[in-house]
């Protein structure tokens, strides 16, 4: 069976939620101004997967804990996820002036910070209107979370000196947080069930943080085309991800230097591929992929709380699903 | 009495809750993650003249309706209005390559596009620990409209054939939103008072699309330097405002003509001052200040409901501030 459609089996039961979420999306990426209205095919070409909104649903399922706002509430998760995504597409000067491409793509800078800005702004008035206040506060608080893990991120480039626990705490920050957060308001929103929601917290932090791992391995060896994103993205960048970190802090001091000319020779193009094929990055990324399996394998452990049904078996296959993924 | 000093004796009256709010402020910038913190000198660059907040805690004590609550309001809305000001900065890749200084900035584009992203999530974030839901209701709703606003005067670059209602609507939601919001919020938070609140709002709303007015009036004819803020952006943006409307609406074909060039000309440099000299902007000038008088009137004339009084009195002042000054 094709990952695709692994996906797609492992969230029927919550078919109906993902439906109400999608027209809820729909409506609040809608604007009556015509400006905004014409953003929304750009906007759509960033849908994905929807784990995080899917997450919500499930776990709310697996809990038994749904209610009539969790879609909405995916929707929220989503409308969030969308924001990161095309501000994370914003290029900064020294991309610009490499990428003539960009000069003459339809959306500029500015446009993509408002867009951004207007999914944010979307996203907590939708929340505030939601019975309980448990939404807005979780979110806006794992909004700057993800943010404060960005920065931090964008100030740790070409940092190959970097521990591996910084390394988690950034990508947790900037991925597992929300994952985090749609697990908890899925097992307890509009309130109480602390213990529970704490528990699922956990298992959407570990999810979270392995799918950002696999994320890191993904773009280190996908050609570009295979992911439907483009790859190499992080070498490019500047970041340093785990598989590299952990190339670079076992190799001599010859490998060293030759990561370091690869990430940083002005010029150079295609960087992901020249590490590939003048690095043994080998270790590297079956030192991640394991790490991404502990997580996984203790998410999953944490499931064995809930009674047993089609929820808990999809959140189970999801763990697989993240894990195994090619895209 | 210059303008800082007139501006400063008119705050007199909500001393106390400005300098709770500049607390809030400093503690809410400031954050445990030391990437985050090495950008406060970044922001502190944007911090103004606070009239936003200012405006809460004045209609507050105008109206009666302070509470221990108003100075974390301003403290919030001085925040949105910081991440809108951070944005804004962002350069769009044309401008990128034209201005060759930037390539050496200190702070690029992601970077600023994250924390603005931050100050937004830490404002929702500190209106959701408020009592009522009301702040976090109107100010995220207010987001939005600025977003959508400021979209809007995105793809109405270079459209000289803008209405004045057009003009009015986009330059009101991306200003006078905000100044509305604040001032129904000084009024009426907590709750209730909802005529108090519309009546304000007004207020706040006629108050904010005169400053915008006045503020597109003085970046076209300030000299750069002049204002604390670059000069000239509008023209060299390709915004067209109320005062080049007018000018153009009745201009014969030649002059418009050489207004378009002016505004769109390749390589021009200092395009604003090429239209002062090359075009007669007196009567267009003319007719935005007369239009923000107006505005100003009918704001102060909406202040006669409420009793007599230190703060009455400096709300009223505010209103000629904000038609006269120069910065």
């Amino acid at each position: 069976m094709s990952h695709e459609s692994t996906l797609l089996a492992l969230l029927k039961p919550v078919q109906p939620g993902l439906a109400r979420m999608r027209e809820v999306l729909g409506l609040q990426i809608a604007d009556a101004s015509p400006a905004v209205r014409d953003m929304t095919d750009h906007v759509s070409r960033f849908q994905g997967k929807q784990l995080r909104g899917a997450l919500v649903l499930l776990v709310g399922e697996a809990t038994g804990n749904s209610t009539d706002e969790h879609s909405t509430i995916a929707a929220i998760v989503e409308m969030i996820h969308l924001a990161t995504l095309v501000h994370d597409d914003i290029l900064d000067g020294a991309k610009v002036r490499r990428k003539v491409a960009c000069v003459h793509s339809r959306w500029d800078n500015q446009v993509a910070v408002l867009l951004g800005d207007f999914l944010y702004a979307r996203a907590f008035a939708l929340s505030t209107d939601l019975s309980s206040r448990m939404c807005s506060r979780l979110l806006s608080e794992t909004t700057r979370r993800i943010c404060v893990g960005e920065i931090e991120q964008a100030t740790r480039r070409y940092d190959f000196e970097l521990s591996e626990a910084r390394y988690e705490a950034i990508a947790g920050a900037k991925t597992a947080t929300l994952y985090a957060a749609a697990c908890e308001l899925g097992a307890r929103y509009p309130a109480g069930n602390e213990e529970l929601g704490a528990a699922l917290r956990a298992f959407g932090w570990e999810l979270g943080l392995s799918f950002q791992i696999v994320d890191d391995c993904l773009d280190l060896v996908a050609e570009e085309g295979e992911l439907g994103k483009s790859a190499g993205t992080d070498v490019a960048d500047g970041k340093v991800t785990l598989p590299v970190l952990y190339t670079y802090r076992n190799a001599d001091e010859g490998m060293r230097g030759r990561i370091r000319d690869i990430y940083t020779r002005p010029g150079l193009e295609n960087r992901a591929r020249h590490l590939r094929e003048e690095c043994d990055l080998q270790q590297g990324l079956d030192y991640a992929q394991a790490r991404a399996s502990a997580l996984i394998e203790s998410a999953r452990a944490r499931l064995a709380r809930l009674p047993e049904g089609a929820a808990r078996r999809s959140l189970e296959a999801l763990t697989g699903f993240v894990l195994a993924r090619r895209w």
